[in-house]
C-alpha cells in the first residue's frame, strides 16, 4: 500500500511542506531513513538527521524551526510522536486485517463461531469449541474440544490449546504457544512413577498477551489462571495451578513452578524462577536470573540472587564477592601479624 | 457427560446419603466447590468446608462423622482419596478417548498403522513410518520417514518427530515437542563454521513423558537416548548424544549439553544445566538453576551452585555471601586495631 | 539404501580387504559397531575395537597395520576420517533429498516459487511470498505474507515465519522455530499497559542455522538481524531490534534482550542472558548461565557470573566463595585474640 504526503497530512490534520505527491509504503527511524518511507522528528537530540535523511516524508511538530535546508517533505502536526504512533497503529491494523475462512480447515460439527472471524488454512476447531466475534485464528492453530475463545482475540500460527481451556477477549497468543498441556505431576510408585491425572484447565482472562513458544500447563484440579492484562514474553513456563495476577509482566525464559500465586503488577525479569507453592505479593520486582525460594509477603519488594533476597543487599554482597580474593589476602596479612 | 450420585456410588461400591439423583459433570476442590461438581474430603484439616461447600456430591470415608448439618449429597466409601483418584483416572481416560481418522491427513503409502488408532486432522505420517496399536496422534503432528511409535503412545498436537527416530510404548509426548532436530555441531572453517552432518537418531524408551515445547536433538552418530520411565517437563533442551537414565526426572527449562550421560533416578531442578561430555551418577539431585561443570561420580550426591558443589556446603557459603558486607566491616575493624 | 564394500571403495578410490560384496545401510561408531553398518578407525586410541567390531565394513588409513586377525571387511583410503566425513555428508544429502509438492498445501495466488522445491503436506505460503530455488519447506511450515526465502534454504516442520520477514540463502531453520512474533513492547497506561505496535521485521542473512523452538522477535521499527554464518542452538530468545554478528555462536536457552548488538565471532554459552540496549564487542566469550549487565567493549574478553565480569576474576572469587565459612571462622578466631 502506498500513501501520498497529501493523504497522510489529511488524515492527521497536518500541513505539507514540500512535494505533496511523494509516496511512502513503509516507516523508518529518521537516522536510518530510506526512500519511500515515513519518519518523524520529536526529540531535538535527533534534529541533525533531518537535514540529510533519505526518508521521503518526515512528521515534525508545528513548532519545529529548521536550522538548514531540508530536502525531504515535511508534514507539520501538533505532536509528531503521537501522530506517528497513531499511524503505526493504523498500519498495524491494516497489515493484520485478515478475514474469511481459508481452505482446508477442520471444523467439528458442534463448534460455533461468531461474526467476522479469520480462520487460516489447516486450522482445527474441536468439538463444542466456541469462537467469539472478530477472532483471528491463523494457520495450523489447534483449538481443542470445549475450548472457548473471547471476542477480538488473535491466535497466531501453530498455537495449540488443549481441551477445556478458556481464553478471554482481546488477547494475543503468539505462534508456538502451548496452553493446557498436562501439569508435571507424578507420584513415586515402585522404582518409577505413576502419572497423576491432570484434569483441570487453563483460564486466560481478557487483554492478556503471551509470547512465542511459551507453555502454560493445565491444573491438576481446578484452573491455572492468567489474570486480566498480564503480559508474558517468549519461552516462559507456567506450571500447573499457578495464578498470575492482573497486569503482571514476565520476561522471557522465566519459570513459575506448580501452585505458586504471583500478585498484581509484579515484574519478573528474564530467566528468573519461582519455586512451587509460594506467594509473591503485589508490585514485587524480581531481577533477571534470580531464583525465588520462599514467599515474598512485602508488597513492592525488589529481590535478586539465587536464592533471591533484597536487591540492595544482594548488590552489596556481590561487590564484596568480586573483592573476595583481596579480602582473603587482607585476612592472611592480619593472621601473619 | 453427567453422572448421578447413584451411578457413582454403584461404581465405587459406596453408599449415598442425600439426593441420589443429583448429577455432576466435573470435579472440584472442596474449598472451591461449585454446583454439579464432585469433590472429596479425606484430610480432616479441610472438614470445615464440607458444611457449606457448593459441590453437589462429596466423597467421604465411611468413618466420617459430621459435626453439623450437611446440605450436599455424600457418598461414603472405604477411602475417599483413593476413590476420587480412581474416578479422576476414569474421567481422564474418557476425556481423551479419541479414535478414528479425521480428514484430511497425509499418510505415505509405505506407512503402516496398528489397530484402534486416532489420527487427528492434518497429521502427517512419513514413508515407512510404523504406528503401533492404540496410538493417538493429535492434529498437526509430524511423524517423519522411518519413525516407529510403540503401542499405547499419545503424540499431542503439533509434535514434530524427524526421520529415523524411535518412540517406545506407553509414552506421552506433549504439544510442540521437537524430537530429532540436528545436534548443534559445527567445525571451525576459515572465518566461519562448517556443519557436521548429524545422521544419528533419537530413541525414546517406554513409559516416558515429555513436556510441551521440549527439544531433543538427534545424535551426530548413534543415538540420543531417553531411558524407560524418564519424565521430562516443558521447554527442556537435550543435546545430541545425551543419555538420560531410567526414571530420571527433569524439571522445566533445564538443559543437558552434548554427550553427557545422566544416571538412573536422577532429579534435576528447573533451569539447571549440565555441560557436555560429563557423567552424572545414579540418584544424584541437582538443585534448580545450578550449573554442573564436572562429572558427579558419587551416587545420591546433592549439588547446588553455578558451578555446582555439595548442597550443604553451597548453603553455608551462601549464608556467608549474604553477610559479606558485614564480614568485610569486621575485617576493617580488626585492621584498624 | 544398501551399498556394498565394492561400491563404497570405488567412490572413495580405496581398496577392499575381505568380502567386497558385504553391504551396509547405516553407519556406527567402531566401539558400538553393528552388522550392516560402516565404521572407521582413525584415532589409534580406538584400535582395540577393530579386532572384534561387529561393523561390516571399516574404513582405515592406507598406513594402518593390523596387530591381530580382523574379521570385518576393510577399505583402505588415504584419510579414513576425511573419507568417513565425506560419506556422511553424501548420506545426509540423500536422506534429506525431498522434492516435489505433496498435497494438500496452501499456496496464495500471489506467491512465487523457484525451481526444484520441496513443499511438504499442510505447508502454507502466504500472499506475495517469494520462495527461492532448491528450497525445502517441510510439513506444517507457515510462511506469512510478503516473506522471502533465499535459495537452498531448508525450513523444517512446523516453523512459523510471520509476515514481512526475510530469510537468506543456505539457511537451516529447525522445527518449531518462530520468526517475527511481536517484540515485547508495552507502555504503562493507567493501571495496565498499552501495546506498542511492532511493525518491523526479522532479517536472517545467508548460511545461518537456527535450532528447534527458538524464537526471534520482529523489530518494533526497522529489523531484528541475524548476520551471515551465525549459528543459534535450540530454545533461544532473540528479542526485538537485536543484532547478532557474523559467525556468532549461541548455545541453547540463551536470551538476548531488546536492542542489544552482539558482535562478530562471539560465543555465548548455554542459559546465558544479555540485558537490553547493550553492545558486546567482537570475539567476546560469555560463559554459560552468565548474565551480562553492561556493555563489553573489549574484543575477545571472556566473562562469567550474574552479573558477569572477567572469567579469571570470577573463578578466583568463586574459589573464595566456596571457602567462605572457613574464612569467617578465621576472622572470628582473630577477633577473639
Amino acid at each position: 500500500m502506498k500513501f501520498t504526503a497529501k493523504q497522510i497530512a489529511e488524515s492527521l490534520q497536518g500541513t505539507v511542506e514540500g512535494n505533496a505527491d511523494v509516496w511512502v509504503n513503509n516507516v523508518s527511524k529518521i537516522e536510518e531513513g530510506k526512500p519511500n518511507t515515513l519518519s518523524f522528528l520529536a526529540n531535538p537530540k535527533y534534529e541533525e538527521y533531518i537535514y540529510n535523511t533519505k526518508a521521503s516524508i518526515v512528521l515534525v511538530n508545528k513548532t519545529f524551526v529548521a536550522q538548514k535546508k531540508i530536502d525531504t517533505t515535511l508534514i507539520r502536526v501538533d505532536d509528531a510522536y503521537q501522530s506517528f504512533a497513531a499511524l503505526l497503529e493504523i498500519y498495524n491494523n491494516v497489515m493484520q486485517n485478515k478475514s474469511g475462512i481459508e481452505q482446508p480447515v477442520y471444523i467439528a460439527a458442534s463448534s460455533t463461531q461468531g461474526q467476522n472471524i479469520y480462520l487460516g488454512a489447516f486450522a482445527y476447531l474441536g468439538e463444542n469449541s466456541v469462537i467469539g466475534n472478530n477472532v483471528k485464528i491463523y494457520p495450523h492453530a489447534y483449538i481443542g474440544d470445549n475450548v472457548t475463545i473471547g471476542d477480538n482475540t488473535t491466535i497466531h500460527a501453530g498455537v495449540k490449546i488443549y481441551s477445556q481451556c478458556v481464553i478471554g477477549s482481546n488477547c494475543t497468543i503468539h505462534a508456538g504457544v502451548v496452553i493446557g498441556a498436562d501439569g508435571f505431576g507424578f507420584a513415586p510408585q515402585g522404582e518409577g512413577y505413576k502419572k497423576v491425572p491432570q484434569i483441570g484447565n487453563v483460564i486466560i482472562e481478557d487483554h492478556v498477551e503471551i509470547g512465542a513458544n511459551t507453555a502454560i500447563d493445565r491444573a491438576t484440579l481446578g484452573s491455572t489462571i492468567i489474570r486480566k492484562g498480564a503480559k508474558l514474553d517468549n519461552l516462559i513456563q507456567i506450571a500447573h495451578n499457578v495464578e498470575i495476577g492482573e497486569n503482571t509482566v514476565i520476561a522471557g525464559h522465566s519459570a513459575i513452578a506448580g501452585s505458586s500465586k504471583i500478585g498484581k503488577n509484579v515484574m519478573i525479569g528474564g530467566q528468573a524462577g519461582v519455586i512451587g507453592h509460594l506467594t509473591v505479593a503485589d508490585g514485587v520486582k524480581i531481577a533477571g536470573q534470580s531464583g525465588v525460594g520462599q514467599s515474598i509477603d512485602k508488597e513492592n519488594e525488589i529481590v535478586q540472587g539465587s536464592p533471591a533476597f533484597s536487591i540492595g543487599d544482594y548488590r552489596k554482597s556481590y561487590v564484596m564477592f568480586r573483592k573476595l580474593p583481596e579480602i582473603e589476602k587482607r585476612l592472611s596479612a592480619l593472621e601473619k601479624k
